[in-house]
C-alpha cells in the first residue's frame, strides 16, 4: 500500500483555507431553482408552494401548526414601512420570493413584505410598530439554515439584516471585532485575514451566512474543536426586543461580571427572543501554517484510539478531526467521481493542524503519524503537500452532502452523542432498517461528538420515515444525546425538543419567551414546541 | 545588565504548577482570626460583628439595605431540617460563625443555621420548604469570594454545598467531567492530572473554592487567556430553583442546539437565580511542557508591543501574560523582602507557555525573546529553569495582594478595559489623588484586559474614598469598561452595576430574577441594585 508516500511537509497556507464543510454555498439560490409546486420536507411531507402553506399529513410533528391570530399587513402598515424605509420596503412578489423559501427548498412561507433596515434604530422602529399592531415578524440573515427557522411559515413580515453590513470597530491588539449583524461571514474573514486574524468560526455557507444569523443559531462548524462555541467567543450583542426596546450588551471586553450575562440568552434562540443587530466577537490570530492528513482505519474503535493519540501528540495545533465511513466514500466515487486518495478502508479521517511555526507543526504531525502507523491504529494515509491537495482532501469530507443528493431522497439527522457512541447509531440504524433504506451513511465532527446520519431512499418513503423516526430520536435520548447538535430546531424539529430537554427546562424556555415577547410576534412556530404551556 | 543570562530551556513540569494567582489560600481562615468587633468593608464603612448587621454610613451605596420581610427561622423549621438532614443541620454558633464571615473579613452576617445537604434531592427539599415558608437562603460554596456575595447579610439560612463533593463521571476520550457542585477545585485538578487532563480554570483559592461557586460567580483566573471563560467550557448544569424544582441541564455534550441554553443564565448569577448542584465541564489535556519568563519594559506602550509580538510568535502555546508595575515591585521588596529577579524597570511581565512538545516550546520562546530584545521592547529578563524558579517568578505576580495588606488599608478595584487603556487608569488615578494616597499600584491580566487597581492609605480614609469613588467608576464607564471584571457584584458592588450596564439591561435582569425567584429568597441583597423595580 501507499502508506504516507507523500508525507512531505506543508508550509504553505499563505491565505486561510476555503470552507471545509458539509454545506455548499447558498448564494446561488434563485427563484428559478424551483421546478415543482411542491417542496419536499426533510421529514417527508410536502409543503405546497402556494401563498397559503399547506401541510400534509396534518399530524406530523414537524408540520406547521395553524396560523396564530396575528394581524394581517394592511396598506396603512405598508405606508408606514415605506415612510421609515424608503426604497427598502419590498413588496414585489418576485423579489420577496427568495426570502420565502429556505436553502434546502423544503419550507415555503407566503410573506408579502420584505423589510431591509440599515440601522438598529430602524429595526427598533419596525418592531415597535409591529408589536403594537400585533404583526408577526420573521428575522432573516443569510437564509442558509437547515431546519426551516429562517423563513416565514405564513405571512410573517420578513425582516432582513442584509443591509446592516458595516464593520464597526476592530482592535488589533485584543483581536476584538464589532460589526453589524448582517455582515457576511466570509467578508469578515477576509477583512480579518488582512489584519492577521481569523474568525473563530467557519462554515461552508460562509459566502452567504451572516454573523447575526450565526449567533442567533449558535452555529458550530469547523473550528469549534479549536476555538470553542460562540457562547465563549461572542463578547457582546446588541439586540432589539420584540417591543422595539434596544438592549445594549455590546461589550468589547473579555471579562465582565456585572450582573447576569443576558447576551447568552440570544445565542441560539433562533430569532425568537429578539433581533440581533450587532455583535462583538473575539478573534484568534491567523495561523502561519496549516496541514491536512487523510487516514484510513479498520474499525471505529481504532479511529477513536487515533483521536486520542492525536489529541495527545498534536495537542494545541489540532484544529479539526472529522470522519466519514466507507458508504460515504462509495457515494463520493459513484456520484461525484471522486477517487479515494488512499486504499479502501471502513473508516476515513480528515485531520487538520494549524499553528504558528510550520517546522514544529510538521514535526508534530510526522511524530503522530509514525506512532499511529506503528500502533496499527491506521492502515493507510496521505498528507497534503500543497493548497490544491489540501482542498482535494477536504472535499472528501465536505462533498458528502452533495453526493447524497444524487443518491436519492435524503433523511438527514444532526446528532450529538458521547464521542465513543457516535458510530453505534449508524450501525444500529443500518441493522434496524435492513434493506428498506438505499444507503445509511455516517460522517461528522469526531472532535465534537457530532454525527451527521443520513439515510437515502429512491424516493420519499413514508414507511421508511416511520421506521427511522422516532427510532433515531429514542436512540439518541437513551444516550443523553442531542437531537440537534448544531442545526437548531427551527420549524422542523421544534416538537422533538423533549427528546433532548426535560419538560421542566422546556417550560422555563416558554417562560423566557413569554417574558421577552409576550405577544409571540418574533419568529412564531419556531424553536419551542406546539404543546408548550 | 543580566539580559537572559539564564535562558536555559525548561522541559520539566512533570506535574502541573501550583496556583498562580492574586489570592492566597482561604483554607486557613478560622474564627480566631477576628480580633476586632468591627470588620472593615472594602469601600470604607464598618460592619459591626454582632448578630445584627449594622452599616455606617447608611447612605453608602455598598451598605446593605434594610432586612426584607422574610420569615424568621422557628423551632418547627429546625425540626424539619433536622429530620431531612440528621446531623447536618448546624446551629452551634461557633460552627456557624466561619460561614457568616467572608474571606476578606469585611462582611458578617448573623445566620443561626447552616445546612449541609449531600444530594440534589436534599437541596430540593430544603428550597421547597424555605420557599413555602418564605425563608431567605444564602447558598455557599468555598466562601472565597471578594465582594460579599457568599455570606448572609442578615439571618439567611446558609446552604453549604461542601458535602456535595462526589465526582460523577469522567470521559477519558472527550475530557468531559461531571461532578457535584461542592468538589474543591484543587481536588478536581489532582483527579484530572492523574488522567492526563487539567481543569480549564485555575485560581489562587483553588484549595478552598468549589466548582459550583466558581460557576455561580463565573470565576476567571489564570487560564482564561488560553481556555476561555466558563460560558464556553461549562457544558451542563444541574440547578435547584428557588421553589425546589430541579432543572436538569446536565448535558455532557460539546454541541447541543435544542432550545435556549438555560444553563448560561446561572453562570455568574451569584446564587441569586438557583443553587447549582452539579456541573459538567470540558477539560483540556495536560500540557507536557511549561515555561515561565519574567521581563522588564520601559513603558506600558512597549509592554503592549511585547504582548502583540508574543501573541504572534508564541501563538497557541501562550497561556498567561500578566503584568505588574514598579510600585508593586517596591511593595514586594519592602514588605515581603522579595528581591527583583531582574534590573529595575517601570513595568514587569510574567509570560507562561504550555504545550505538547518541550523542544518546540523552548524554541518558540527563544525566538520570541530574541525578537523582543532586538526590537528593544524589553530591556531585561530571565527565564525559569526549574520548578522552584518558576514558582519564584510567579510569586512576584501572585504575592502583590499580600504585599498590599502590609502597606495599609487597601481600596481594591477589579476593572476590565480595552487592553490599550488599562494602565492609563492607574496613571490618571495617581495624578488625581496626588499625595492623598500612600500607594497607587496596578497589576493584572494583560491578556484579558483586566486591571487590578489598588490604592493604599495608612488607615481607613473616607476623604480618600470619596476622591476614588465615583472617579474610578466614571473613568471605567467612559471607556465602556467593566467595574467588575471577574469578582462579581455580590453585596458590595451591586449598586454600581449601572456604570457597566444600561438600565434596560438591569431591568431585564430584574425580570429574570422575578421569574425564577418570585419571592426573592435566594441570596437576597446581592448582585441586583437596591433601586431595581
Amino acid at each position: 500500500s501507499r502508506i504516507f508516500q507523500r508525507t512531505v511537509r506543508l508550509r504553505a497556507a499563505v491565505r486561510h483555507l476555503c470552507p471545509h464543510s458539509t454545506l455548499t454555498c447558498a448564494a446561488r439560490l434563485s427563484p428559478a431553482d424551483f421546478h415543482s409546486p411542491f417542496l419536499a420536507c426533510s421529514s417527508g411531507q410536502f409543503v405546497a408552494s402556494t401563498r397559503k402553506l399547506h401541510v400534509e399529513p396534518k399530524s406530523s410533528p414537524a408540520g406547521a401548526p395553524e396560523r396564530l391570530p396575528f394581524s394581517k399587513v394592511t396598506d396603512e402598515d405598508l405606508a408606514y414601512f415605506r415612510k421609515i424605509l424608503p426604497g427598502r420596503t419590498i413588496t414585489d412578489p418576485d423579489l420577496v420570493e427568495s426570502s420565502n423559501v429556505d436553502w434546502l427548498k423544503t419550507v415555503k412561507g407566503s410573506s408579502e413584505v420584505l423589510l431591509r433596515p440599515q440601522t438598529t434604530e430602524e429595526v427598533s422602529q419596525i418592531l415597535r410598530y409591529c408589536y403594537n399592531r400585533n404583526l408577526a415578524v420573521n428575522p432573516q440573515g443569510g437564509n442558509t439554515g437547515l431546519v426551516g427557522g429562517s423563513v416565514p411559515v405564513y405571512d410573517e413580515i420578513i425582516l432582513s439584516t442584509s443591509l446592516m453590513n458595516n464593520i464597526l470597530t476592530f482592535d488589533n491588539i485584543s483581536g476584538i471585532l464589532t460589526c453589524q449583524a448582517g455582515c457576511v461571514l466570509e467578508n469578515l474573514s477576509l477583512y480579518l485575514e488582512e489584519r492577521d486574524y481569523i474568525m473563530p468560526l467557519d462554515l461552508g455557507a460562509k459566502g452567504s451566512c451572516q454573523i447575526g444569523g450565526n449567533v442567533a443559531t449558535n452555529a458550530g462548524g469547523l473550528r469549534l474543536l479549536r476555538y470553542g462555541s460562540l457562547h465563549g467567543t461572542v463578547l457582546g450583542l446588541e439586540v432589539v426586543l420584540a417591543d422595539g426596546r434596544v438592549l445594549d450588551c455590546l461589550a468589547t471586553l473579555r471579562k465582565d461580571n456585572t450582573g447576569y450575562d443576558l447576551k447568552q440568552l440570544f445565542i441560539g434562540s433562533e430569532g425568537t427572543l429578539g433581533v440581533i443587530t450587532a455583535v462583538s466577537i473575539l478573534c484568534p490570530r491567523k495561523p502561519k501554517s496549516t496541514n491536512v492528513v487523510f487516514l484510513g482505519c479498520e474499525t471505529f474503535e481504532e479511529l477513536l484510539k487515533t483521536f486520542q493519540l492525536c489529541r495527545g501528540m498534536l495537542g494545541e495545533i489540532l484544529s479539526a478531526f472529522e470522519f466519514l465511513d466507507s458508504e460515504c466514500m462509495r457515494l463520493l466515487n459513484t456520484h461525484l467521481k471522486l477517487p479515494n486518495p488512499i486504499s479502501d478502508c471502513p473508516f476515513y479521517i480528515v485531520i487538520e493542524t494549524s499553528g504558528s511555526d510550520p517546522d514544529h507543526d510538521s514535526q508534530k504531525l510526522d511524530n503522530f503519524l509514525e506512532e499511529a502507523i506503528a500502533s496499527t491504529f491506521v492502515t493507510d494515509g496521505t498528507v497534503a503537500t500543497e493548497e490544491s491537495k489540501i482542498k482535494a482532501l477536504w472535499s472528501m469530507r465536505e462533498r458528502v452532502t452533495e453526493a447524497l443528493t444524487h443518491d436519492g431522497f435524503t433523511y438527514k439527522y444532526d446528532i450529538s452523542l458521547p464521542v465513543e457512541r457516535i458510530y453505534q447509531l449508524v450501525t444500529d440504524m443500518r441493522q434496524h432498517l435492513g434493506d428498506r433504506a438505499k444507503s445509511v451513511v455516517g460522517y461528522g465532527h469526531v472532535g465534537d461528538g457530532n454525527l451527521h446520519l443520513n439515510i437515502t431512499s429512491p424516493a420519499k418513503d413514508p414507511a421508511l420515515l416511520a421506521a427511522i423516526e422516532p427510532f433515531v430520536y429514542e436512540w439518541t435520548a437513551s444516550c443523553q444525546g442531542s437531537i440537534s447538535a448544531e442545526h437548531g430546531l427551527g420549524l422542523k424539529k421544534r416538537n422533538y425538543i423533549y427528546y433532548s430537554k426535560p419538560s421542566q427546562a422546556v417550560a422555563l424556555m416558554g417562560n423566557i419567551k413569554a417574558m421577552l415577547d409576550p405577544k409571540g410576534i418574533l419568529n412564531p412556530y419556531k424553536t419551542l414546541p406546539d404543546n408548550l404551556k
